[in-house]
C-alpha cells in the first residue's frame, strides 16, 4: 500500500466495526455507533458486544472473529484495560484500520505509557494504522463514505476543507463552529495520544487527496518538528495549510546563558519552523477559520493591493485601518476606473479608496461597480463591506456580487455588517463561494495570511549552497580534541575559520608584558578583552577596553583589568586576555545559535552589541537554511535602516552577512556538538569587503550525536 | 435645565413629533414612524405631512404649529431643502428637542457646511438641543419610555450599556450585533454630523444616568479632544467608557522634520489621551461587546492573578496562552485550594493552573471546584472554559456555575466552547449576568482590559506641581523677542534654563580660535557641533567631534567640520560652532514635544540618541501632565532597563527626568507658541544628581496664541 491510500482503511472503509458499542445513547459507545448507523455510511457498520444480542436495534455480534466479513476499520470503545485484547483480536481477524476511542493511556503517566507503547506495537507488527487512543475519532463527509466515527454531536456541512486536531475538546469545539458557520468539511481526525499517527501523517495522506484543498491543524506539541517541516514545505507547495499551535507560553524561554538560548523560546522555533514550510500560523480558531474560507473558494491574491467597496463610509474606515494595520496596501484606483466610475455613481459618492457608494446604492451599482475595480491593474483583490440600508434588498445585494465575481482571477471578500437578520444574502454567498464575514477586521486578517501564502508560493525558495574554501577536516579533527563546554578563544577562531568566516587578527596573553608586545605586533590601535570561562558578559567587569594606541596603553590596561578583577575578588576566574586587532566603522551584527528541543539548530540574526538583549531584534530561523531564508533574516529585523546607511552611517555588506548565516549554518550541520554559539559582534564592512568576527563564544557537548 | 438633564427632551420626551413621517414602509421615513409608533412609546407621537390625512393609520398634521399640544421632541425626515425651515416652525412653537436624520449638509462640502451652519445658529438661538443632521436617530429602551426614534429595524434588549456612534453603519451593526448577542442596550444615540450634540454630551449626560452602567463610543474624529480629555477623565472615575476610534491610517503621520513630529501620528495622540483618561480602546466592535458584557455586569478584578477552570485539556492551554499575551497571571493555586480539589477530584485531573477537571466532570465538581478557587487569595479572576462532554448536560454544569457565582466579589468569565447546539446553557449563564464568550481569547481579551480600567480607578493620580526655580517672566520676554522658526542655541538654552533644565556649559564661536579660547575656558574634553539651522541632523554631515582634549585638537576639528561642509558645497550654511563641556557617564535620554492638530502639545520621553528613529520607543502623553503621567512614562518604554543599570551600565536619576518632563510641561503650557521641541540627548545622572540637555532644538509659531 503506497503513502497515497494507506489511511484509506481509515477514511474510505468498506465496513466498520465497532467494538464495545453500547445500547446507551448519551454514553460515548452509543453516541459513536448511533453516528455510524445514522450518517448515511453504505457499508455495514457492525456493533460487537459480548453482552448484547442488539445495539440500537442492530444485530450484535460478541467479537471480532465472529464477524461475517473482514472489516477494515475497527472503532475501539471498550474500558482501558480490554483495549489490547480487542486491538488483538482485530489483527489476527486481519482489520487495517483502528481508531481507538478508550482513554486511560500515556495522559496518564508512565503506567498509561506502557500500556499504550504495547499498544503501538502490536499494530505496527501487523502493519495496522491506528488513530489515537484518547480521542474523539474521525470523520469524512464524501457523499460516496458518509462516515461519521466520533461521538460528537455535530455533522459538518460536506466541503473542502480537512482538519487534524490535536485536542478532542478543540476538535469538539470546530466540528460545532463549522457547523453554525456553514464552512464544508471534508475529512477530520482527531489524533489524540498520537501513538501511531500523528499530524504528519494526515498532511501526507490529504497531499494526495483531491477533495481536500486546505489543511487546518490543531496542534499542541510536534512528535518531530524536523519531519514535521519536510512534509509541511512539500505539502504547502500544493495546497495551503494553516495551524492553531497552543503552548506558547508552557514552553517558555529556556533558562540558557547566551544571548539566542535567552531570546528563542520554543515558541519562536514554531515560528521559524512555521514560516519557512510556508505554513500559514493564526491565534485562534476563528481566525483558522476566516483565513480557510477564503483560501478555500477564492483564487490566491497576486498582490496587496486591495480596494474597498462600501456603502457607508464608517465600515470603511474600519477596514482601511484593518488593511493599513495588516501591510495590506490600499493603492490608487486608475484614472480608467475613476471615470468609469463616475459616469454612473452620484456626486457626493467617493470614488478614491475605499469606494463609498453611499447608502443608497442600489444592487445594480456594487455589479457595476464591483466590474470595474476587478479589472483595474492596480487591485489585487477585492472587499466589499456592506451595510444593508433599508432602500435595498441585502439578497438583491448578494445576488448582483455573485454576478460580479463570475469569472474573475481575483479574490473577492465580503463584510455584511449588521446582517443578522438577512441569512438569505448570507446564503446567496456562500453557495456562490464568495467567504461573507460579519466584521471587516476579520475579513482583513484572512486576507493578509492569504497574501503571505501567496508571496510564500510565489518567491524563489533558494539554495543550499556549497562553499569551496570550508575544511570540515580541521573542524571535525579540532572538535575530537576539544572538551565539553565554551570553546577556548584559539579553537573558536579556528572553528569560525575553518568554515571561512573571517576573524579578528589576535593574540592570546598572560602577563602586561605579553600584551604590549603582542599589541605591537599586531598594530595600533589595538583592543584588549578579559579571558574568562566564568565571566559571560565581560563588558560588565569593565574587561573590555578599546581604541589603545601605544604599549604603555596597552600594559596599563591589562593591570587595570587585573585590579579591577581583583576589587571583585574575583583575578582567580581571569586566565589572560585577547589582544585583538580595531576593526574600525562598519556595522555591528550578531549571529547565533541555539537549540531548541526537537527541533534541531535554531540560527538567530540581528544588530549585535548589547542592544540585542534590549530589543530583542532577532531573526530566527531553523536549520537547514536556504539562501532565501538567510536573505529573508536581514529584511525581517526592525533595525534593518541600520544596515542601509542609517542616518549617514555605513552601509553593510549584506550579501557578506547572508554567506556567513549560511556558513554558520553549515558548520552546525557538519558538526552536531555546537550546542551554542554567539558572534557578537560581527562586524559587516562596506559592500562586497566581507564581515569580520570580532567576538565568539562556541559551547560543545561532550559527546558528538 | 442643569447639565445632567439637559438631553431629556431627546432621551425622555413626554411626546414627539415625526416631521415628513411617511406612508411608505421601506423608506427612512416611514421606519422612523413605524418604530416610534409601535416600539411601545407611552406618550403620542404625532405624523406632520403636509400631503396626506393619516401616516400609517395615525391621523396626521400639516405642520408643528398644528399640533394639540408642544412636544418635546421633533424627528425631522423631510428632504434636505425643508429642513431649515421645518426647524424655525419648532422653534416658534417651543420644541426642546431635534433629531435631523436627513443627510446633505457638511458631509457633502462647503455648501451643505453653509446650511448647517445655518440650523445650529437657529438651534442654539432657541436654546433647543440637535442630535444630527445625517444620522440614523437615538432610542431609550428604558421600559418608561421605549423611544425609538431611527430607522433601524431592531430593536435591542434592555440593559445597562449605553451607545454614541458617529456613523449611521456603525450604529445599524451594533445594534443589530446587540441583538444578536442579547447584549442589553440602555439608550442608544447615533451622532451624524455632530453639528450641535456630539459624543461629550452624551457622555456627559449618560455620566448621571443611574440605568447606565457602561458607555461604548465609536468615534471617527474628536471635535474637541482637550473637552473630551476632561470630560472622559471625569466619567471614567465613575463608569467605564469604551471605544472604538477609527480612522489611524488616514489621520497618519505628519510630515515633521522633528523626531516627536516625525513619530508621532494623529493616533499616537488618541491613544495617549485615551489612556490618560482611562478610556479603553478596543480595535473591532466585537472586542468592544465583549468588554462591555463583562464591565457591565462583574465585579471590577482587584489584580491580574487568573484561575483557569476547564474540563479539557486544549482549550485550558489556548486560554493559557491568552492570559500570558494579555499579561495576566496565572498564579499557584494556595496549599489549601489544592488539597481541597484534591479531596474529591478524581486523581488523573490536574490541580494545577489551569485546574483540568477532565472531560468526566459532573456539574457539581464545578460547582464545588468554583467555590473553593473563588476563596484563594492568590486569585483576582476566574475563567471557566467548558467543552460539552456527552456525560454532562450543559444546563446542569451553567446552572452549577451561576450558583458558585452567587455572593463572590471576583469577576468570573466563562468560555462555552462548541456551544452552538446548547443555547439554553447560553441562557442561564445570560440571566444570571455571567458573560459567556464563544472563544478562550475573547474572554481573555475582555478581561486584560477591565483588568486595565481597575488599575487606573485604583492608581494615584498625581499633580500637577509648582516649581519653585521657574522664571516665566524671563522665558516670556525672551520669547517676545524671538523671531518664528528654530530658536537660537543661546535663545534654547535660556528658555530650558528659565525653566530649571540644566544644560550643559557652552559657547558659541564663529572661528577656529574662538573655539579653542571658549575651550580652554570651559575645560577639557570638550564636544565641538556644528550650529546650522539648516542642517537638522548634524551626525550625518559629521558636524559633531566629541572628546577633544586640547587647544589644538579643538582648533584642528573646527576647520575640519569647515571642509567638510566645503566638500559638500554647504559651508555657507555653517553659522558657526558651539564649544560645549563633554558630560561623561549617564544614561543618553529625550524628551520631545510636537503638536498632533486639536490635541495640543505631545509630549514623548525615550532612550536618546539616533536609535530613537530606529526602534520608535517613545512614550507619549498628551498636556496636561500630572505626575503620575510623567512617572509612567518612564515604566512604559521597552529599553526602560537602560535606566537601571543595564549590563552593568549606570543607573538614571529616574525621579530627575521626571522633574524635566514636568518642566517641559509646564514650559509648553506657559509658552503656547513652542511648536516642537526635542532635547536629545537629555543626560540622566546617577540617581539624587538630576539630568542634563546636552543638545535642544526648540521651534515657536510666529505669534503666539
Amino acid at each position: 500500500m503506497n503513502r497515497s491510500d494507506r489511511l484509506d482503511p481509515l477514511f474510505r472503509p468498506r465496513s466498520v466495526a465497532v467494538i464495545g458499542a453500547s445500547r446507551h445513547r448519551g454514553s460515548i459507545a452509543g453516541e459513536v455507533f448511533h453516528n455510524l448507523v445514522t450518517g448515511g455510511f453504505p457499508g455495514p457498520v457492525y456493533p460487537v458486544n459480548c453482552a448484547a444480542r442488539a445495539v440500537q436495534s442492530v444485530g450484535a455480534f460478541s467479537s471480532v472473529s465472529e464477524l461475517p466479513e473482514t472489516v477494515d476499520l475497527a472503532v475501539v470503545v471498550v474500558p482501558t484495560e480490554h483495549v489490547l485484547e480487542v486491538v488483538t483480536e482485530c489483527a489476527k481477524c486481519g482489520v487495517r484500520g483502528i481508531v481507538v476511542i478508550t482513554a486511560g493511556f500515556a495522559e496518564l503517566g508512565a503506567e498509561g505509557k506502557r500500556l499504550q507503547d504495547r499498544l503501538v506495537t502490536l499494530v505496527r507488527s501487523h502493519r495496522m494504522h491506528m488513530l489515537g487512543p484518547n480521542c474523539l475519532g474521525l470523520l469524512n463527509t464524501d457523499p460516496a463514505v458518509r462516515l461519521n466515527a466520533t461521538f460528537a454531536p455535530t455533522w459538518p456541512p460536506s466541503g473542502p476543507v480537512s482538519v487534524a486536531s490535536q485536542s478532542g475538546a478543540v476538535g469538539l469545539a470546530i466540528l460545532d463552529y463549522a457547523q453554525a458557520l456553514g464552512i464544508g468539511i471534508n475529512q477530520f481526525a482527531s489524533t489524540g495520544n498520537k501513538a501511531d499517527l500523528s499530524g504528519n501523517d494526515f498532511l501526507e495522506y490529504w497531499e494526495h487527496d483531491a477533495s481536500t484543498r486546505v489543511i487546518l491543524l490543531y496542534l499542541e506539541s510536534f512528535g518531530n518538528p524536523v519531519r514535521f517541516m519536510q512534509i509541511a514545505r512539500r505539502v504547502s507547495q500544493k495546497k495551503p495549510i494553516a495551524v492553531v499551535k497552543s503552548g506558547r507560553t508552557e514552553a517558555g524561554a529556556r533558562a540558557a546563558s547566551s544571548h539566542t538560548g535567552a531570546l528563542a523560546g520554543m515558541d519562536v522555533a514554531v515560528d521559524a519552523l512555521l514560516g519557512q514550510a510556508g505554513v500559514l500560523r493564526t491565534d485562534t480558531i476563528e481566525e483558522l477559520f476566516d483565513v480557510a474560507t477564503l483560501l478555500a473558494n477564492q483564487p490566491s491574491p497576486k498582490g496587496s493591493r486591495v480596494a474597498i467597496v462600501t456603502n457607508a463610509g464608517g465600515p470603511g474606515i474600519m477596514a482601511a485601518d484593518a488593511c493599513a494595520g495588516g501591510g495590506l496596501l490600499l493603492p490608487e484606483l486608475s484614472t480608467l476606473t475613476v471615470e468609469s466610475l463616475q459616469s454612473f455613481l452620484p456626486r457626493a459618492a467617493s470614488v478614491g479608496n475605499p469606494i463609498d457608494m453611499l447608502a443608497s446604492a442600489p444592487a445594480e451599482h456594487y455589479e457595476r461597480v464591483l466590474q470595474v475595480v476587478h479589472r483595474d491593474e492596480n487591485v489585487d483583490a477585492t472587499l466589499v463591506v456592506f451595510v444593508p440600508p433599508l432602500v435595498t434588498e441585502a439578497a438583491e445585494v448578494a445576488k448582483a456580487i455573485v454576478r460580479a465575481a463570475a469569472d474573475v482571477s481575483k479574490p473577492m471578500l465580503t463584510c455584511l455588517l449588521g446582517t443578522h437578520g438577512i441569512p438569505d444574502a448570507m446564503e446567496v454567498l456562500r453557495r456562490a463561494k464568495i467567504p461573507a464575514y460579519r466584521f471587516p477586521e476579520s475579513a482583513v486578517r484572512a486576507l493578509t495570511r492569504a497574501v503571505r501564502y501567496a508571496r510564500w508560493l510565489a518567491r524563489d525558495g533558494g539554495t543550499i549552497p556549497e562553499f569551496a574554501n570550508v575544511d570540515a577536516e580541521r573542524a571535525r579533527s579540532m572538535l575530537a580534541r576539544a572538551t565539553a563546554g565554551w570553546l577556548s578563544p584559539a579553537e573558536t577562531c579556528e572553528l569560525l575559520a575553518a568554515y571561512g568566516i573571517g576573524v579578528a587578527q589576535m593574540k592570546l596573553v598572560r602577563t602586561a608584558e605579553e600584551a604590549a608586545e603582542a599589541a605591537a605586533t599586531i598594530g595600533f590601535p589595538v583592543a584588549l578583552k578579559l579571558v574568562s570561562r566564568q565571566i559571560l558578559h565581560k563588558t560588565e567587569v569593565d574587561g573590555v577596553r578599546l581604541g589603545l594606541a601605544s604599549r604603555d596603553e596597552v600594559s596599563r590596561a591589562f593591570v587595570s583589568i587585573q585590579q579591577g578583577l581583583a576589587g571583585r575578588g574575583e583575578l582567580d576566574k581571569m586566565e589572560g586576555a585577547l589582544v585583538q586587532e580595531m576593526i574600525s566603522g562598519g556595522v555591528e551584527t550578531y549571529i547565533g545559535v541555539t537549540h531548541a528541543s526537537g527541533f534541531g539548530a535554531l540560527l538567530g540574526f540581528g544588530i549585535g552589541g548589547v542592544n540585542i538583549e534590549l530589543w530583542r531584534d532577532v531573526a530566527f530561523r531553523v536549520h537547514p537554511l536556504t539562501s532565501t531564508d538567510a536573505k529573508e533574516m536581514l529584511e525581517q529585523i526592525r533595525g534593518k535602516a541600520l544596515l542601509e546607511g542609517f542616518r549617514g552611517g555605513p552601509l553593510a555588506d549584506k550579501e557578506g552577512i547572508v554567506d556567513a548565516i549560511l556558513r554558520v549554518d553549515r558548520m552546525v550541520a557538519d558538526n552536531p556538538e555546537i550546542e551554542e554559539l554567539d558572534i557578537n559582534p560581527l562586524i559587516a564592512r562596506r559592500p562586497g569587503h566581507g564581515v569580520v568576527a570580532v567576538d565568539a563564544r562556541i559551547r560543545v557537548r561532550s559527546t558528538p550525536t
